[in-house]
């Protein structure tokens, strides 16, 4: 199996995660796609990916996985047993729930503030993102504003169980961990306050499968040299 | 199990066919929310489902599970034989990545379409749909653009498999079914050229799981009193 993708941006290390926690990260070779130059958005890429987005999974037979959540299917059911994305029906239900919330109400908001609020990834990039929308901050305040309510949100729920799907590490917690990665980048920060979020990702960061994916990959060199 | 819903309405629809496909009709209370009225975005419906949207499923237990592709989880997975979400990891994957593509190219932008672009539910519901934003037409017009591309790279795959997945109706196609429903209140209609995408919609249309589901419900009574 290939991932095309790139160490320390939010999406590739959901992966790197569930990687990590399925003991898989031996069986997968990574193909690094050069993000900070739009190589994701030219044909090459794009005809293997039509979304245009890291990270892709090719397995051995040439099939083509995009979506971090598709990948994470894949990868969490290969042994049999699913636990990140639930062995029951209702913790399928529960973690797909939660997963949905995590992405609607952080890390997708997270992203159109980072490419609309702040500097996103520079030049090359912006081409690609909706061009005629540049300077328009009021849209990144408004995805700002949602993401400070979702915080909210996974701060109550946190602090009545340890997980977001409940007991259990799952892979709505990863989709959630990703997308606090990605508001550090854009200068949101979990509130002072906000203590059962802020514990809960201490959790996760020691975490074993969590730990061994972080570190020094998180803020690439050339996110830096863009100014983060 | 009940279902907090509306008939008539896309995604309500997606989990009506999942219900007709796994035999559960039967099964289920449907509980009406007044989606003219913005019922679902009170605080009775919110505690409910922070999201403010439907459907919503409650199991017996008093669990509530929102999302539509979360209910489909469930529902598909209760007789240990999910043929709608995947019975084998690559067949889970490739369902739920063409289920998002679906959404991402079609459904999510046809509902912003709506709500920018087009009269949307009318006035009770303006206020919770960006008000700072009425009148912008031009984000309207920019999902309106999604929506197209995405109707073109449906219809290309359409012509190499008679699924969304391959060769089984899955998720994947009721998400996308359910934005063509959407499409159309929208005033956005497949393109004559597109005939393999008109061709696998004639054929969703025929599965006794939608043909069952379809119908006057389609069009409610308060949809057409807003002028649709």
């Amino acid at each position: 199996m290939k991932i095309y993708d790139r160490a320390g941006f939010p999406n590739p290390a959901r992966i790197r995660i569930v990687l990590a926690a399925k003991g898989l990260d031996a069986s997968i070779e990574f193909v690094p796609v050069d993000l900070i130059g739009a190589e994701h958005k030219q044909p090459a890429y794009l005809s293997k990916n039509p979304s245009g987005v890291v990270p892709l999974l090719e397995l051995d037979d040439g099939t083509l996985i995009s979506e971090s959540t598709a990948i994470t299917e894949y990868l969490d059911n290969l042994d049999g047993n699913p636990v990140l994305t639930g062995r029951t029906p209702k913790e399928k239900a529960v973690i797909h729930m939660m997963q949905r919330r995590a992405e609607a109400y952080v890390t997708d908001p997270v992203g159109l503030y980072f490419h609309h609020a702040t500097p996103g990834l520079g030049d090359a990039l912006k081409a690609f993102k909706s061009p005629e929308w540049e300077g328009r901050v009021m849209m990144g305040e408004r995805e700002g504003e949602k993401v400070r309510n979702g915080l909210k949100y996974f701060d109550e729920l946190l602090s009545k169980q340890p997980y977001l799907a409940g007991e259990d590490f799952s892979m709505a917690d990863i989709t959630l961990f990703a997308g606090l990665m990605h508001a550090d980048v854009s200068g949101i920060t979990v509130p002072p306050e906000y203590s059962s979020l802020r514990q809960w990702r201490e959790r996760v960061s020691g975490l074993p499968s969590v730990k061994n994916r972080t570190g020094q990959n998180l803020l690439p060199e050339d996110l830096k040299r863009l100014g983060f």
